[in-house]
C-alpha cells in the first residue's frame, strides 16, 4: 500500500506524462475531439483500470471510471475535472482534479475498501471551450442541456460540433444518454488549482470553495470629439480617454469598497490613436464578478452611474452594453462542512469564492457540489509556468480520502 | 479697385481652386515635390504676378513673390505660409496665409501704393513634413539649417530628399542660396487658421498670437503583472491599466491647474488585451505644451512624479522616456502691438498662444515674427470639414493691410 507521499509523486509523474500529450510540439494544447484528447483518454483510462475501476466513454467523449460501492449501494458520488486545455496551457488546470481523484480511489482499492456508494470519476472532454467557443460541453452533457444550436457551432475550420462528436467516436444523436439521474447522485467533488494568488498569499496549501462567482461582461464606450492636442484648451475638450480613465479608476475604488467584488478593464482602444490628437472615441471591456448575484447586479448599476457621471463631466457620451451575465453558484453547505472538517489544519480553513468558472458550476444543476482549491505558484494559470507543489498535492489526496470517508459515514 | 469684401470673395475662390490641385482624387493631399505642388506653385505664381509681383522659386522649391518698395527701400517685410498639406487635408491650413497675403499686395498695387520696404510673399514648399517626416523644410531653408542628414531622409518609396529636391526642379547643392540675410529683413507676418476652438468660443473673427508653444513628447509605460480577472482579488493586483488611468486623470487635473498648459494622452495600448485578463503592461503617449518653457518643464517633472506616485500605489513599474522637446517661440512684442492696434475691434483683442507649430516658429530665428489667427469652425483642422467664414477672411485682409501700413509708418 502506497503512502500519500508516494501517491502524490505518482500524480505528479502522471500529470507530467499527460502534459506530453499535445496537439502542438513544445507546448500543451489539447482541444475537444483532437487526436491528443483520444490519447489522453487512453492514458487516463489505463490509470483508472489500474486503480480497480471500470471505464467507458460517453456519447460526447467524457471518460468515466467507476469504482463500485459496497454490496447494496445504489447511489454514486462523482469526482473529476476536465482533460481538455486552453492553448499553451499549464499542466495542472483540469488534469490535477482527474488524476488526484484516481489516486484517492487507488488508495481505497489497495486497502480493499468499498464505500456505501459507487465512486465515478469524470474526465470531461471539454471545459475550456477553445475549439467551439462554448464552455462546459462535457459537464453540460451530463445535465442534458446541449441543444441543436450547440451542435451547429463550428470550429475555425468550419467543422461543426455534431461532426466533431462523431469523429471523436461519440454519437450526437445519443447525447441524452449522457444525462445523469439526479436521484442516483450524492454529489460532485472537484479538486482544482486555485488559478489565483490567495492561498499563496495566506500561506495555505488548500482552500475550500464556498461559491463560484457570477459574472457580468460589459462593453463601455465613450464618444467625445477628436481635436488637435496643441490648439484645444483643456476647458474646451471632449476627451473620451479622460472619461474612460476616470471610469477605470472609479471602478477599482468601487470594487475595493465591496468585499469579494472584482472589476477588471482588460481591453481598451482609443481612436484615432495619434499622439497629437485628443481621443474622440474609446471602447473598453468591463468584467464584474461576485459570489452574490445581488451584489454583482448592484455593482453593475453603480458602475453604470459612475461611468455616466464621469462621461457627463467630460462632455462625452457613454455607451453601456451588457454582453453576457451568468449567475453565481453556491456550493453545498453540507459537503463543504465535511470538506472543511477534513482539512482541519488547526487553524481556520480558508474559504474562497472561485472567480473562474468550473465544471462544478454546471453540475450544481443536478447534484450538490463541493470544490477543493490547491495553491498554485504566483496565481499563474493558463500559462506554461503554472506550478503546484508536490506536498500540496499530497495534502489534497489526504483531504479528499478523508472527505470521502466522512461522506461514507453520513450514508452508512 | 476692389473692396475688401470683393478681395475676400476672390480669396475664397482661389482657395477652392487650390483645393482641386491634389495628388488624390476626391480629397486634398499635396506633399513636398509632388506634381500637384508644381501645379499649385504655378497657379499661385500667376496670382502673384496679377498682383504686380515678380516671382521666383528658390533652390528647395519655395515660391517667392516680390512687390518692390518705394524708391530707396533696402529692406524687406515677409508674408506667407505654406502650400503643402497633410493627407486628406482641409483647404485653409497654409493656403489661407499665402492667398490673403496676395490680396493685401494686390490692394496696394491697385492703389499704386509703394511702401518704404519691399514685400515678399513666401509660399513654403514643405511645412507639414508628410513625405519625409521632417517638418518646416521650406522655412528652415531660409534659415540655412537644412543639413546632410535631412538630405538623406527617404520617403516611403525610398526616394531621398536630395533626389526629391532635384526632381522638383531645385538644387540640393545650392540650398545655401535660400538663406536670407537677417539684416535685410524687417519681420515676418503669417495669417493662419486657428486650428482650435478658442476664437469661435469667444465669438471673435481674429486673434493675435503672442507665442508658439514649446512641446515635450513623452512615452510612459506601466509594467505590472497580468493575472486572471476572476481569481485575483483587488488587493493582490498589479494592474497596469489602473495605474495608467490614474495618470491620465491626474494629468488632466495638473493641466487644468496651470493656465495655458495642455496635456494630452492620445495613444494607449494595454497588454495582453483580453477582457478576462488584468493588463500587465500599458504604454501611452504624453504630449505637453505651454508658451513658457519653464512652466512646461516644471509640468513634465510634476507629471513624472505623479505617474510614479500612482504607479507605486498600484505596485507597477513606471517607464518614462522623453521622445522630443522643442522650445517655445515668443512673437515680436513690437509687431504684435501693431497688429493688435490694427484689429482694434472696440473690445479687448484675443491674444492666443499657438499650440500647433508654424513656419513663423522657424523664421523667428532670423527675423521678428507676428501671427494673425482666423476663426475656424469647431476648431476642426487637418480634415476635409475645415471651414472658415468669408467675412472673417475679409476682416483678416483689412487688418493685414492696416498692419502693413502701420509698419510702413514706423519705417517711413
Amino acid at each position: 500500500m502506497r503512502t500519500d507521499a508516494e501517491l502524490a509523486a505518482q500524480v505528479m509523474q502522471r500529470i507530467d506524462a499527460l502534459a506530453e500529450i499535445s496537439e502542438v510540439p513544445g507546448g500543451l494544447t489539447r482541444t475537444y475531439g483532437s487526436p491528443s484528447m483520444h490519447r489522453a483518454n487512453e492514458a487516463v483510462s489505463g490509470w483508472m483500470r489500474e486503480a480497480g475501476m471500470t471505464t467507458r466513454v460517453d456519447a460526447i467523449g467524457n471518460l468515466c471510471g467507476r469504482y463500485e460501492g459496497a454490496k447494496g449501494a445504489t447511489q454514486t458520488f462523482l469526482l473529476g475535472s476536465h482533460l481538455d486545455t486552453v492553448r499553451d496551457a499549464g499542466r495542472f488546470d483540469g488534469a490535477l482534479g482527474v488524476i488526484t481523484a484516481i489516486a484517492c480511489v487507488q488508495c481505497f482499492a489497495e486497502n480493499g475498501r468499498r464505500l456505501p456508494f459507487a465512486i465515478e470519476i469524470l474526465a470531461f472532454a471539454d471545459e475550456e471551450g477553445v475549439r467551439f467557443h462554448s464552455t462546459y460541453l462535457g459537464s453540460r452533457a451530463l445535465c442534458g442541456v446541449i441543444g441543436e444550436a450547440d451542435l451547429q457551432r463550428t470550429d475555425r475550420d468550419g467543422v461543426c460540433l455534431e461532426e466533431a462528436i462523431r469523429k471523436f467516436g461519440g454519437d450526437p444523436a445519443a447525447l441524452k444518454t449522457c444525462r445523469r439521474d439526479p436521484s442516483e447522485l450524492l454529489g460532485y467533488a472537484e479538486v482544482h488549482i486555485e488559478q489565483g494568488p490567495v492561498l499563496q498569499d495566506q500561506q495555505r496549501a488548500l482552500g475550500v470553495v464556498w461559491a463560484i462567482a457570477g459574472q457580468t461582461r460589459l462593453e463601455a464606450s465613450f464618444a467625445g470629439r477628436a481635436a488637435h492636442a496643441g490648439t484645444t484648451p483643456m476647458g474646451l475638450r471632449e476627451d473620451a480617454l479622460v472619461a474612460a480613465a476616470r471610469f477605470i479608476r472609479d471602478a477599482q475604488l468601487i470594487a475595493r469598497q465591496h468585499p469579494g467584488l472584482v472589476v477588471t478593464v482588460g481591453q481598451i482602444e482609443a481612436h484615432p490613436g495619434a499622439s497629437n490628437v485628443i481621443p474622440g472615441f474609446v471602447k473598453l471591456s468591463v468584467d464584474v464578478r461576485h459570489p452574490e448575484d445581488a451584489v454583482r447586479c448592484d455593482a453593475c448599476e453603480l458602475l453604470a452611474v459612475t461611468a455616466a457621471f464621469g462621461a457627463a463631466h467630460e462632455r462625452v457620451e457613454l455607451g453601456w452594453n451588457i454582453i453576457q451575465a451568468t449567475r453565481s453558484i453556491t456550493c453545498s453547505p453540507e459537503l463543504t462542512a465535511l470538506l472543511t472538517e477534513s482539512i482541519g489544519e488547526g487553524k481556520a480553513t480558508i474559504s474562497l469564492c472561485s472567480g473562474a468558472g468550473h465544471d462544478a458550476a454546471t453540475l450544481a444543476a443536478i447534484t450538490p457540489v463541493v470544490m477543493l482549491f490547491v495553491r498554485c505558484k504566483d496565481g499563474i494559470s493558463h500559462h506554461c509556468d503554472e506550478s503546484v507543489h508536490e506536498s500540496d498535492v499530497e495534502a489534497a489526496i489526504r483531504v479528499m480520502g478523508d472527505f470521502l470517508q466522512r461522506v461514507a459515514q453520513r450514508h452508512a
